[in-house]
């Protein structure tokens, strides 16, 4: 087993957000002594931090809102008539509601894709302390114009905001999805990545129905037809990939195209189930992510990281194309490459001092040894089991305790909001 | 909607195990006078408990000892050799964790197939006090004479706990499966059930191998053979039953025979995908079980919920095929159904007083109003949301306290048990 996947008895010392020291057995007097602050995580599993590599935060207050329908029934009777109301506090709520529940399941790092507010959303994530990539999501179904003014959103956000607070927040440019956004679009969005040296995020191929569709009007599937305009000559993370061939996979992995697997979402909206180890298997990067809370419901890696690794066995009818090591790096260092952020993921020197605390002492993660633990965390673990959250050393939560959100009054705002919905 | 499927402020008064009263709005000054106790729910959900139609208790301390593997890889490697070093210590400890867990995440009935201490296991269920259907199942890969002292040990288990703890406990009778019993021996289960007026309760078509072989060992799939067989006289309630055609289908519903759905742990074990909402169309009886912790692996009937309301969304590429209304009566009165208990699994008055308070105060289950506590109970809520637990109107979990069972000295018993395991 590699080093790092290796369970011990043992300490870290974070120092400038990093790493410093990743320890066997205790610390010595000297190391205690030299700390400014000690934590006893004496009887609890220390790992890296869940890296969500898709999801929607503006949408949040729309969970359970209409569950169980046809896409286009729940796009135009739920989505779009309350998306079009949504103003800044409702989309602020949203976004706050969304942290609380992410950091209390254990995410440390997050990528939003959305179309509202997203400077305030910057700032926001920038006083909370999370590790971010964030998009100003483009709908290309608009006039020239207005497609040029979003690309100038989207790179002044970018300019303003790529590698603030500390690093700890990047900025990627976001055309939506093949069927919204036109091929000369696509085109212009490749051309400002490219010239801004930008990373791409954009939803590809989640739907049968589109891939078809896309194929009856263009005469190529999307993957090929996104290649020839040039997406994959700037860094590129697809959402969903759910319905990808053979062809289309080698030129994810001939392009270093990540992809960002949202089984739960996918499920929920029937759109299917990807071919996460088929592409595993051909070397693409694959991050796990949750989507909005109006397809998933939740925002509980945890949960993700379960179906990631249960869903492809049934599937295929075979225990073992997944297991719970390769799941647990989905969900983190891979998630962390899948965004390109460096040194993430792992518990090691010199990475990032993104990490949780998980207690065992719960029914349903006992009985444990270290060649146990793998597997609980995939297998059987919540994300009500976290203790404590650290993103670059400092401290999100901490016993249970959410450090800055006050989470009863976003609770209660969040509750108050409804009475405007549709 | 149903009323009972109504979501409203109210209350509920018990009397001698039963709702007597399920009300609307606030209980009048006499009402409150005249009870013995007063519990204040303000401001949680009350449900009913979760059935859980399927498990093995005693190998809940094999959790994450072996996963990802091929079955046959599984059993001979992991559950044959551990199961083989089984003491009555260790299968009471396994069970009472089991219990643990189910408690805490909001579980009130379950059934337990085992075929060890079955006689202690009745015990400590009773004193326990959770209701429970327990059947000591029976291999019936040996001698005539084994096989018929098993089928008298299940016979006195019944003669001796049928309807004890005032009516808590059911016992059934339990072939293991067509794979494990022989023909004769099938036949013999059936004759003894229609004597003793027991329910039957087996493993049925599990796998796409066990079929297969079935066929070619017998000429006929699995439930046209039982069916012959003579099982289906008795009730019967097979678990699994993932590689079921239409013909078995037809054959289920016109024996009134219920299926008990395990989606983790088919998936988990590889074994594929069961055809449930075709099943429930055809108006078989399905109910949802857990399997054990070593396929699963937990006991949270709020995840085997979620997965049952999600999986065949996805494989279907169809988000209507499965409703949270529907999963939830699954979980609760189908699944009573399957076991033949009456008047269980409603808030109603005359139904037996088996209920759930979950706090909605969670940023996952956040915001709510009346017409999404459905949906964030199927695709949102986890069992660590259950704050209380009540069966036949006696509190077993109150405020997050277990009422009975000491959490922390099992928890570290269990632990120690681990030197003894392969
Ligand atoms: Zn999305
Ligand atoms: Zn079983």
């Amino acid at each position: 087993m590699e080093e790092s996947h290796q369970i011990f008895y043992g300490y870290v010392i974070v120092e400038k957000g990093l790493f410093k020291t990743v320890g066997k057995g205790s610390p010595s007097s000297k190391e205690i002594a030299d700390a400014d602050e000690v934590i006893d995580g004496q009887g609890k599993w220390l790992m890296p931090g869940l890296v969500n590599t898709h999801g929607h935060l503006g949408s949040t207050l729309l969970r359970g809102a209409g569950d169980d329908m046809p896409l286009m029934d729940w796009l135009k009777q739920i989505m779009w008539p309350n998306e079009s109301r949504f103003d800044k506090e409702t989309v602020t709520i949203a976004a706050q509601l969304a942290m609380i529940e992410m950091i209390k399941s254990g995410t440390t790092t997050f990528l939003d894709m959305y179309h509202l507010f997203m400077e305030d959303m910057a700032e926001l994530v920038i006083d909370i302390g999370m590790r971010a990539t964030l998009c100003r999501g483009m709908i290309g179904l608009c006039s020239e114009e207005e497609q040029e003014q979003k690309l100038a959103e989207s790179v002044k956000l970018y300019k303003d905001f790529h590698g603030e607070s500390d690093g700890k927040i990047s900025i990627a440019l976001s055309p939506h999805a093949p069927y919204t956004c036109p091929p000369p679009f696509m085109k212009r969005a490749a051309e400002e990545a490219k010239k801004h040296n930008m990373m791409i995020h954009t939803h590809v191929s989640e739907t049968r129905g589109e891939v078809e569709q896309h194929v009856k009007e263009y005469g190529k599937r999307p993957i090929v037809h996104l290649e020839e305009l040039g997406l994959f000559h700037s860094p590129c993370l697809i959402a969903h990939g759910v319905h990808v061939n053979e062809e289309e996979m080698v030129i994810l992995k001939e392009n270093d195209v990540a992809v960002s697997h949202n089984p739960i979402s996918n499920l929920k909206l029937g759109s299917g189930i990807a071919p996460i180890p088929e592409m595993v298997s051909k070397g693409i990067t694959v991050g796990l992510g949750t989507d909005s809370t109006a397809s998933n419901n939740n925002l509980d890696l945890f949960e993700e990281m379960r179906m990631a690794a249960l869903i492809h066995k049934g599937k295929q009818e075979n225990p073992s194309v997944t297991n719970s090591l390769k799941t647990l790096e989905m969900a983190t260092f891979k998630g962390a490459e899948a965004l390109r952020i460096s040194q993430l993921g792992k518990i090691r020197s010199k990475f990032k001092a993104d990490f949780i605390l998980v207690d065992p002492a719960a029914p349903h993660l006992t009985p444990w040894e270290n060649n146990r633990v793998h597997s609980h965390l995939v297998y059987a673990a919540k994300g009500s089991d976290v203790t404590d959250v650290f993103v670059g050393g400092k401290a999100l939560y901490s016993n249970k305790s959410l450090v800055k959100l006050d989470e009863e009054k976003i609770l209660y705002e969040a509750n108050n909001k409804l009475e405007n919905f549709v």
